[in-house]
């Protein structure tokens, strides 16, 4: 944070599909909303940022531009990426907020990449192996959070005991649930059922002082069993994508149009535009990964996210629970 | 198959949850309907067999009891339920049909234990390590055979291949499909996305002569991109089982009456009623495992499926293309 307290997040504003016009309106719009309490620095091309600045009144507000001459496209290997585009806008956003000159960042790119020069500016936070993505799911309740969706595979039992630390953590600070019940994702709900990997991860849990609720299936889990549910990024990606693409295979199947109210508030449930994108937990440091096909309200949105995450001092938290959790990577 | 050329089906009477009126109304219907082409054995307690058969016009029917006077419930362990119920009515059907006195079975019971006893009783065809339990699932197009969707869990590369061939034999020869294309469920589309499993596996099909659409995602599954998917029973068992929670907590949000028709449709192509159940493939028999909360009409629609394993010789295809892939268990 700055010394009059405002909060600066940088906003990767070449990564995403709608680059860099929509990020450009989302931070606009982030920064208006905040009253003050928010700065917002834009990393990328300098004219083209400046191109669309001017397509906008932005006298008064705190937002700035930072030079990044290089991109790194949504379809090139992320740690090559990171390697050989030293002055690719993610990368510079993420050495930014490694010297402390912003608190957190946003990115609709590349999430891979995002993963990768988080990892290698911020580093991980200590008794963290691996980091996590957190997702929010539908459920017929209230959301449940599901971590990893996607930043971590092949992972081991202590790391889902770490996702589901951290996942605990941000559904208390940042979500506001007292005492959330955490689950983990499995293919029956008796301690014995799974892979070797839940298996072991269960024993975990178990003993971890975790307000641990035992085994979700995919069919309990959208009874809202779980505030939180751990799992292999591999399984949490697969889940992810599939309920994107059942509900939007529904949006498309449901075309008699004007009775889809109900349906609306629950696809909105799922609504990266409305959680402002997924964040990256287990770095030392703020990173939420906005959707790649994000809208202007999601990046605005994702920015606001960032600044609560840095308000909330999520990271500071996780690694608050995670010692008491005593994690020990087998 | 008999002399007369009529094909035999066991039923596990006593599995489902409406077990035994559910699965004696729907073998019933299923002979009835076969016009002679079919004999049904109900596996379970004679007396309350012969109770439901008083209860439908039955003359003529080729239709027989088995006496079984255990009954392996939901809950149980499958491994121990299947050692120490040696009288139970899936142990009797899968020794039936292992005994050559049936040429197939369906049971709506735990369906760990329909595994474990056909695994038991029937053992795997040649060059398969593990079974696979196929499922189909909706798609914007046509549904698409996902397999494995629990049977097997921490599978190895080989697994994967197996379970590739054997979907594209039922693929071709039970669903017609020509030149079906087979895709490995993943977290990204190029080669080298994925798990250490997948990963492996890749290269498996790549090299494997079948018709290899490359990894699919979850969100182009959907899309249709291949007739046949090969996954993890794990990563197959969540699938299902979100989907099915999906469809379930949609058909609740959807509460205006009228306005479901393309939605419904939707839905019967995930319906367990109008398949008639999974197979499991990899077993040397014809094993059909129908959802605990069968209909009627489910099981009618499992006996039918099973007869039509029997004409077509599903394992006997299996095996072949089984030999042409030329699978090595590492």
């Amino acid at each position: 944070m700055t010394s009059d307290g405002s909060v600066r997040i940088a906003v990767d504003a070449m990564g995403g599909e709608g680059a860099p016009g929509v990020e450009v309106e989302g931070a606009l719009a982030a920064v208006r909303e905040s009253e003050g309490r928010l700065k917002a620095v834009l990393v990328g091309r300098q004219d083209r940022l400046e191109a669309e600045l001017t397509k906008h009144e932005h006298s008064g507000l705190q937002i700035s531009i930072e030079h990044a001459d290089e991109v790194i496209t949504m379809d090139e290997s992320p740690a090559t990426a990171i390697r050989r585009k030293r002055g690719a806008s993610i990368v510079v956003a993420s050495r930014l907020h490694a010297e402390g000159e912003v608190d957190g960042l946003v990115s609709a790119g590349n999430t891979g990449a995002v993963v990768a020069s988080s990892l290698f500016g911020l580093g991980m936070l200590p008794n963290v192996r691996r980091p996590a993505i957190a997702s929010m799911f539908p459920t017929v309740d209230r959301p449940s959070v599901v971590l990893d969706v996607g930043a971590s595979i092949d992972s081991r039992p202590s790391d889902l005991l770490t996702f589901a630390a951290m996942g605990d953590a941000y559904a208390r600070y940042v979500l506001g649930r007292s005492e959330p019940g955490v689950g983990l994702m499995n293919i029956g709900e008796e301690a014995t059922k799974g892979s070797e990997l839940t298996q072991a991860a269960y024993k975990l849990l178990q003993a971890s002082g975790l307000n641990f609720v035992g085994n979700i299936e995919g069919r309990s889990f959208l009874q809202g069993k779980a505030d939180v549910v751990a799992t292999d990024g591999f399984v949490g990606n697969v889940m992810l994508k599939l309920v994107e693409g059942v509900l939007d295979l529904l949006m498309n199947a449901l075309r008699s149009p004007g009775h889809h109210e109900d349906f609306e508030m629950l696809k909105s449930q799922f609504d990266y535009a409305e959680y402002g994108g997924a964040p990256l937990l287990g770095v030392n440091g703020v990173v939420i990964i906005a959707h790649g096909s994000s809208s202007p309200k999601a990046i605005k949105n994702a920015v606001k996210v960032a600044a609560k995450f840095v308000d909330t001092d999520l990271a500071g938290k996780i690694v608050e629970r995670l010692s008491e959790v005593s994690v020990t990577h087998g």
